[in-house]
């Protein structure tokens, strides 16, 4: 766990959600269980936190929101378990693949264990609006997914499909973890709005600084090679601001007609030279800068500087 | 649809049921479209007619008890579409494999896309109560899934470890849209725990002749081989009992222990001839006659006969 600082008052409520992953993980699931162990819990819970705080702006009884915390996480560590046989199949294009540890019937039983427990969870706030909100996100994320498979190795997307596509996939769960708990805790309609702003715009964010850091991160902090998600024929905003800045050709284009390592190496050193990735940088600021001002239709009370503090934060990640 | 004399007074409701498929069908999958075609409806909607009848013992808003019947069917689709991957696993243990007309990455994508369906059709029905039963099954399936595959290739499991896999696998979800049901249409207790063990007893005998139609079955009307159980290290029933008569050797585990094609043969044979088909029937009967037991907690209208009818009927299909 690398939280310490970040999640101020909640710090210690954290560790709530983590015993409900301790619950989870003590299953027994045979050849399940290590790779349970593997991705549930342990990171920086991020969308837990985030849950945590935007509760604290109301009154709320804490084993519903330590429960909407955890299946926010826990639908999340779903998806990535399932992407992980969605991008394998990439292999098939004849590209080389990123994740390949775990065979896909694991990796799909597991996936789906890890959904049943986040509906399980998303129950137990005894809230159905939650319980909408929550099933709505499951419901844009898959969408999310599937339109990126679609726009796979397709040159002709715009920035607009980007963010689109970013919004389902990344920031509408960050939304709702915090419109969620906004809703758990009783606030008023426009604090909850508030709260989901600032959800939605830190997601956003988050996912534009994890994209730039596919290009420009360190590739042993990050577990997987640079530049793959061009590998598994995502296009991202660095992609697309290179693209849009050298629309008669570029070696992104050239990668995706025809991929080779070396043309895929030309591409993320063009992309890193071009000024793309300061320009994502501005971008991923701005939606830092309107995360924070949503903030402001909220009390002045210390846990919205923290949660001002981790928009921020994220902003500088290297990993 | 062949479900024309089967689902009584509640045969037109049905075709509100298609109506949420035909809408979902309609979404822009691209490659996914055709498989979704292929897997959504259109088959006997055995859960969604039995919801519909089991709200008549009550009274209900038919919009809600449609969007439970519709919500059953669509988490029986999204499993019968994850099984596709997981099933498939099972070359790399060197065995003949089943399914495989579709991509990995493909059945993921529409498993989960098939799953928030549910999941928002199951809010629909505006009952938390309903959402619960509904998580729970979806946990009780994902395990039932689980222990499957722990299980195969195992011949030390017994008949005990096999009722409570397809009571997981295949009776809960019966159940739930029996329950469900009696739930969304307000009525009494005792008439909701007799509908949920009609419910369950149902599911235990349509799948106890599902694993009997394993071995007896055709081919063409199954579309599937015969003995594809075994083939996927699937013990079930039938060759439960076999085991039971013959504890010292007999083709199934030879099967097992070293698969062949002929062992198989050889394993369907001694299957079909030993007595245990027909004795699998007498224990699908007997669940059958349980279920119509639990309906004397009914009121005596139409559509309790109509239930028992369906409750005879399961256990004369060919396919």
């Amino acid at each position: 766990m690398k939280t310490a600082p970040l999640y101020g008052a909640v710090q210690d409520d954290l560790s709530r959600v983590e015993a409900v992953f301790d619950e989870i993980r003590a299953a027994n699931l045979g050849a399940l269980s290590q790779m349970l162990g593997m991705v549930l819990g342990g990171g920086k819970l991020m969308r837990p936190g985030l849950a945590l705080l935007c509760g604290r702006f109301g009154t709320y009884d804490l084993d519903r929101l330590v429960s909407l915390a955890a299946s926010v996480e826990l639908l999340h560590t779903a998806t990535l378990v399932h992407d992980d046989v969605i991008d394998r199949a990439d292999t098939r294009r004849g590209r080389p693949t990123v994740n390949s540890a775990f065979e896909n019937s694991t990796t799909v039983m597991l996936g789906d264990f890890l959904f049943a427990h986040a509906a399980n969870r998303a129950v137990e706030t005894g809230s159905l609006r939650v319980v909408e909100l929550f099933s709505r996100t499951l419901m844009i994320m898959a969408r999310g997914e599937i339109r990126q498979d679609l726009a796979a190795y397709d040159s002709r997307q715009t920035i607009r499909d980007y963010l689109a596509r970013i919004g389902g996939k990344t920031a509408s769960l960050f939304a709702t973890a915090c419109e969620g708990a906004g809703e758990i805790s009783k606030q008023p309609e426009e604090q909850v709005s508030a709260l989901r702003e600032y959800g939605y715009n830190f997601g956003m964010a988050f996912q534009v600084v994890d994209d730039i850091l596919d290009f420009t991160g360190d590739e042993e902090e990050m577990g997987k090679p640079v530049g793959s998600d061009l590998m598994q024929g995502t296009l991202t905003l660095p992609s697309f601001l290179l693209m849009e800045r050298s629309p008669n050709g570029n070696p992104v284009e050239a990668y995706f007609k025809a991929p080779s390592p070396e043309k895929l190496q030309a591409a993320v050193k063009m992309v890193r030279e071009s000024g793309a990735v300061e320009e994502s940088s501005r971008m991923a600021k701005d939606f830092s800068a309107r995360a924070i001002d949503a903030l402001s239709a909220l009390p002045d009370i210390a846990d919205r500087e923290t949660l001002a503090e981790l928009a921020r934060y994220i902003l500088d990640r290297q990993s």
